[in-house]
């Protein structure tokens, strides 16, 4: 049986099919074990540095609080408390984390593919918390861990991806896991100017079938879930356009009401919103139960990573 | 015998009479421990988060202190390297935080009634940390427990509370938690424009006596306690008059020298030069002492509503 | 047998011969240990403060990761969120950290000599963590450490000490340490108007040797070692002499294979520049071993501290 023992996680693509469905396991088991026992003793004398580069809510508190279910020690590396405003170069300052000898790193960076470019420098794995627009693979094992608990599976579905899908890290990162279960369909939901990378759907040709539209309204009665992500005015060139097509994606108590079908409504998180809170309490909200999900998924991930 | 086990502290009213007595000798015993043995394993396997959105230094660190003292785990919130900038709504963090399952939360906010409003929304016991003008009541306790190890009692008091009531949120809170002794008596000591507001009268009518006065040197020889708290300059409309009053309400120890009978000083902290530090070295002076023992009633109140 | 249980550690003259190769001992003997158990019980029961007043990426975490690997606990005090804010002094603010009775506290400050103005209102040992243009003791503990694992011993050492020399305080702490040790050579090498400052060369005058020179490469073929610091444009009054003089003090590879005889690079990091990337791979380069090598002897110096 294989393992992610000492291996870095830099893009959903490190994850095969066999690695998510083990790691989906081991995310119950230890949900079950953390809820009665509280802090466990997997990572007992591990210790695990977040250097985050850039801000994060849910993500760092996210793998602290997986680390100290295991009974592992956090290092928290702070930028704003840092040499950073020195000047000192974020190769530098991850040479001198790794030179502590951490078990694991977790890093975010504004910078894409700033972990890959560390990653020969740092003896640590480095788990990606987040490059840019790049990526963003720990989103999405805990989106799918989301949805194979939902639904039992997750082949065969079909998913709408919805919001600034250009910019966003979210949608690769997702599409790319995605790749690992079979008859899966992606709708691909923005406006045209916002559509997917060139790039993302390159490497997911073939390997699951996609659709790219405009509106939800067109597709929703064929979505198993709706995946929301945020349309930032700032992308737009011209505000008006901005104004005439927001209405379109936000997703209200009052426009799913016109879908029921759509059985699972999902969020990466924070939302500014592009879901209202009217939406919160129906039974196919799922967003605060997946961002739940991401500190037993992370703990998986932490302890295979770990070997321990 | 009550508890407070899994119960939210959100005012001082949260606490009564019983309640107060048993955390007292709770914090005397927690003190004895800790300083036999350092760090104690009653909160094993806990986690506690703190989330303020206001910046602290001695709630913050002395809640840390007090969960490390009692052997816990301690995940701290912070607001600056989070997604609050991108505009997240505070509930949505506290729903976030709360998926992880912690076993309570500690919560400062600068809106009044913050951690009322997401209480219902939150699983874990909710401690108030702070809420903008309203409460602070875990201050309150640690009030009286220090009036309470100073004097043996804390019924039969006399205390003066002076500087800025109206704004401030010491001032209800420990008006709060006196009305559960018994004959009380407070003076609050502040210019007209900033004393303590009518609503706060109302809860503890014919709960405690109490009188509005102008300046502590009517009053000072009818004292047990002066507790000073902040006059900000920014409060008063006219800046001359707050030159005028200031020096009325700036505690130095020249002026205690004149009123020997005050017996003992306490202040909240931080101070900015409302009591001078060459009080600092009086006997009567308590508010590091206060400070202080912040930390062991704090331990003592998370053991309870741990239920640990 | 001495030990520094207990003691403040405010200035590099705070240990003496035998203190230093006891702690060199024990930091190799706690490397072992913590390579082969990763978390060890030294510090079982133990807090420790950080007090960072001004920003830092390695003291800290290093501290922090050191404390973490004795097994002991860490209380950061972040100034960003703190009522440093509000206005209250540092003083206060220490007197309330120590209030909460932790085993040592870390302090650092812009303000030199700030940990010896607090040390008396402190109860727990004080470590100097940088104190402005003064010290940073620690720094030179770790620089001379580093010396003796590379080289066997520090006797007999012929060390450049480049940059900025007047407002480095790395400087004035690594002269100081280094009296402790037979036959040692000192060149300053900076510009006239940054060398080292009088007061540091009258507390070594007679304990080392050593000369005033304003370029590398007149001594670079009598030195072991080249220490590296920063050289800052803002210290300059005349813009163009920087200009003139910057070339000087730049260490690139190529300036090193003019001079091989130079075997050892080090530098207190963060560096901006001033030593090319290209350096990095050179077999003499130790800058970052030397910031490794500081956890493991920031261990040995807790550990001591602490008399655990």
């Amino acid at each position: 049986m294989g393992s992610l023992r000492g291996r870095d996680v830099l893009s959903a693509f490190d994850f095969n099919r066999e690695d998510l469905f083990r790691l989906f396991d081991l995310a119950e088991r230890l949900r079950g074990e953390i809820s009665s026992r509280g802090i466990l003793d997997y990572a007992r004398g591990r210790v695990m540095v977040t250097a985050f580069f850039e801000p994060s809510t849910r993500t760092k508190i996210s793998f602290q609080f997986a680390m100290a279910r295991l009974g592992g020690e956090v290092v928290d590396f702070i930028e704003e408390a840092s040499s950073i405003r020195k000047g000192e170069t974020e190769e530098d300052t991850m040479r001198i984390l790794d030179g502590y000898s951490p078990d694991v790193i977790v890093v975010r960076h504004s910078r894409p593919f700033f972990p890959h470019s560390v990653k020969d420098i740092v003896k640590a794995p480095i788990i990606n918390g987040g490059d840019g627009t790049n990526e963003h693979p720990t989103q999405a094992l805990l989106d799918v861990y989301t949805i194979w608990r939902e639904f039992g599976r997750v082949d065969g579905i079909c998913i709408g991806i919805l919001g600034d899908l250009k910019y966003g890290r979210t949608a690769p990162s997702l599409s790319y896991i995605l790749t690992r279960f079979n008859d899966v369909t992606i709708y691909y939901i923005a406006p045209r100017q916002l559509q997917v990378r060139e790039e993302v759907l390159k490497k997911i040709e073939g390997r699951v079938r996609y659709h790219l539209v405009e509106s939800v309204e067109e597709i929703a009665s064929k979505l198993d879930v709706l995946y929301v992500t945020r349309l930032q005015k700032e992308r737009f060139e011209d505000p008006q356009e901005y104004e005439r097509l927001k209405g379109s994606y936000i997703i209200t108590r009052n426009m799913l009401e016109k879908h029921r079908k759509i059985p699972m409504i999902m969020h990466p998180l924070p939302r500014v919103g592009e879901i209202t809170t009217d939406v919160d309490t129906l039974p196919q909200a799922k967003y605060f139960e997946q961002a739940k999900n991401g500190m037993y998924v992370r703990a998986a991930l932490l302890k295979e990573v770990l070997g321990v």
